[in-house]
């Protein structure tokens, strides 16, 4: 009931700024969502008019649909390295997450009984299955993974992240192995920070464990939300069995997959929903062609312009952090900067220091710039300070002032600029105040 | 596997012959998917434009998103005759469906818990949770159904259609209910047939039951797929708890949502997705903004132009039906009439009796008629009769010879002329090569 009130007020707010106010604004709030291209939008549009005949139709305009859900899914298979029937189209990321920690539960339960009956590997069949992931992870598994855990249906295992790195350590996950480990999910890039997990090192050690013992197979799941169009993500070379793909956060949209490597044959999916037999009855409903036409088209602007998209993305951020230092010197501190640990190129997570800039002030008090102070999705956590960055060993005072901005494809250095001048007069305002 | 090698089979074909095809082809298969109506595509594509901002997002371009959904919900009850708060999106039709049946055995199984420790009624709360559906829904409530069944989680009643009526009858309900029944769910009205079940007869008795022994509550569900934009319909009047709605039979995107009456007060539901908070919890994952805002204005349509669009439907369905039968004498026999049966306005399901009619023979003799033997998702069932109308107590060899021909808001009198020309010349063809 709260929710619709906000809503409804929203709504008016709405409808009576949104005009005016947008064109000077500057969005540096990639990481919550992108903008569409044009060309994913066209394909969107097309697809909306001429292909809409149910793909599961035996004459031409569900074949129509039919060819362009394939060629989507070559698209989206090449963006990730797989093969085409590694992809499951999903409602999104939040879907494709708990698909992956359903299916490990599942995988376990049968595994057991199945060891009950004499046919399978006795080790690990015993007690709950055992979950292992991250204490930085996205809500979608980490909420998952805690009503699993709160149901009485896995053990869960949120390792910490290194304060120094701010990334999950192989050895710390490989420590939390036990018999009855089913599933490690580490993301393979924070939200919020921009660190890269070693989720190639971790699949590394893990698929050793898997050889060395007669034991249950351990899988390994990456939500790759954060990393696609931003760095090459191949995942046969990260050697994970499941990769999470979301199409809002490059450009595509509100759509995702999910790559399995091998569905049903090397690699274990049991469905959460049943019906109609769409995608092989892994996940059924009648298909949404025309997203699943624009994630193929996003996915193969990636395929194509990756590097050109990382370059900029890099030297633009890379910009903004010398004209932020530039600016406000030794009150700065990035929540971003760790070291030896890679980030993505495009996110700065920054505090201004001083007692009076938590995050949200200073937001409220920018002319022009949209970002948020992490998380989209935890808009309505008022305003503590990220447990994200804390987990990070950023210190309190410094998290509450946290600024996460996260450029596009398409930021100038002009945006900069403006963004730091934005920043610079909100600092000024919000110090003369006190 | 062998799907995928389908589908680039259908590719090259699609790709060769769509174009020169689809000019003079007349699609009569609405009950499998809509086209959409051109404001709806309008809306989606502006929203992709315009509206692309993360709905949580605390910033403008996440309030306008928020302001469109909202709308949207809004347009969406007012078309089922419930409030704003009782529409959670979703997406679609399958999701909504099994939403329903995990949250009915969630329901039981929480209510066991609580009888266990003395604090609700101990009525109903022991066994395995009962579901009692009909032997004619939709695979996304018939599989689901049967997934919990097989998975020992649920015992299922199927209760046979009449076979004169071809609907479930009130009483046939009623005599299944035990005391761990849980959940009813019968669609509104059925894909093949387009008979309309009596739901609010059923939610009449079911109250009864509720009110009248300290019991656990049955809860009610109808699947409204096939229903909405053809007939009226009014969730309260209808009494049930909750009401499944797919946008792609109403001129609508590839979304659905569920209506539930006072979800999480009035009436429980529990999430089968964990994440980000969206659609308060009960179903998380970010907002598919521009696929809602068309589910909206399709709504909006159908609410100021049912009867328009009911009247237009029922008038050509009649006149179809009248042509069929100057046509092809008492060489028919209609799958949708059953005395004292409503059907759906736009379905006549008819077979053209003779040894070599066989409906996907008369389909693929067809020049012009796009339309199906049934259901969409059963077209890779091979040559088999539905078992949908077998259920119906259609003789075998007539339900071979199914043909669903369901019309549209702008299926014209002179679709209908050339059609049963078509079927005319394709019968004349078939049973000269015998």
């Amino acid at each position: 009931m709260a929710e619709r009130t906000d809503g409804l007020n929203f709504t008016d707010h709405a409808s009576l700024h949104y005009s005016e106010m947008k064109l000077d604004r500057i969005y540096m709030d990639y990481n919550a969502t992108t903008s569409l291209e044009p060309d994913v939008i066209e394909t969107i549009t097309e697809a909306l008019q001429d292909a809409w005949g149910n793909p599961s139709s035996n004459y031409i305009a569900g074949a129509k649909a039919k060819a362009i859900i394939n060629q989507s899914r070559e698209n989206v298979a090449r963006m990730v390295g797989g093969k085409a029937e590694d992809i499951i189209f999903t409602s999104g990321g939040t879907e494709a997450n708990n698909l992956v920690l359903h299916t490990a539960i599942e995988h376990f339960r049968r595994n057991c009984r199945a060891a009950e009956q004499g046919e399978g590997h006795q080790n690990g069949c015993t007690g709950l299955p055992h979950i292992i992931t991250s204490n930085v992870e996205h809500d979608s598994v980490k909420l998952a993974a805690e009503h699993l855990q709160r149901d009485g249906k896995a053990d869960v295992t949120f390792v910490p992240v290194s304060k120094v790195t701010a990334r999950v350590e192989v050895e710390d996950i490989i420590a939390m192995v036990r018999p009855n480990t089913c599933l490690v999910s580490i993301m393979l890039a924070n939200n919020e920070t921009g660190v890269i997990m070693p989720v190639q090192g971790i699949c590394q050690r893990i698929k050793f464990l898997n050889k060395q013992q007669e034991r249950l197979r351990i899988l390994i799941h990456t939500d790759a939300a954060q990393a696609l169009g931003k760095f090459r993500v191949d995942a046969c070379e990260l050697g994970v069995d499941y990769l999470t793909i979301v199409g809002h956060k490059f450009y595509a949209p509100r759509i995702g997959a999910l790559y399995v490597k091998g569905p049903g044959t090397k690699t274990p999916l049991y469905p959460m929903l049943f019906g109609g037999g769409q995608e092989r009855s892994f996940r059924p409903g009648t298909e949404n062609t025309p997203m699943i036409a624009g994630l193929g088209k996003a996915a193969e602007l990636v395929a194509a312009n990756l590097p050109e998209y990382e370059a900029h993305m890099r030297s633009t951020r890379l910009y903004l952090e010398e004209q932020l230092k530039a600016t406000f010197k030794d009150k700065l501190h990035f929540n971003s900067h760790y070291p030896g640990s890679d980030i993505l190129p495009n996110t700065c997570n920054v505090s201004i220091l001083g007692p009076t800039l938590q995050g949200w002030r200073v937001l409220s008090h920018c002319r022009k710039l949209l970002a948020s102070v992490g998380a989209a999705c935890h808009s309505d956590s008022g305003n503590r300070p990220s447990h994200i960055l804390l987990n990070c060993g950023v210190p309190t005072e410094v998290a509450a002032n946290a600024l996460r901005l996260s450029l596009g494809r398409r930021t100038t250095k002009e945006d900069v600029d403006a963004v730091v001048d934005d920043l610079k007069e909100a600092v000024l305002q919000l110090e003369r105040m006190n």
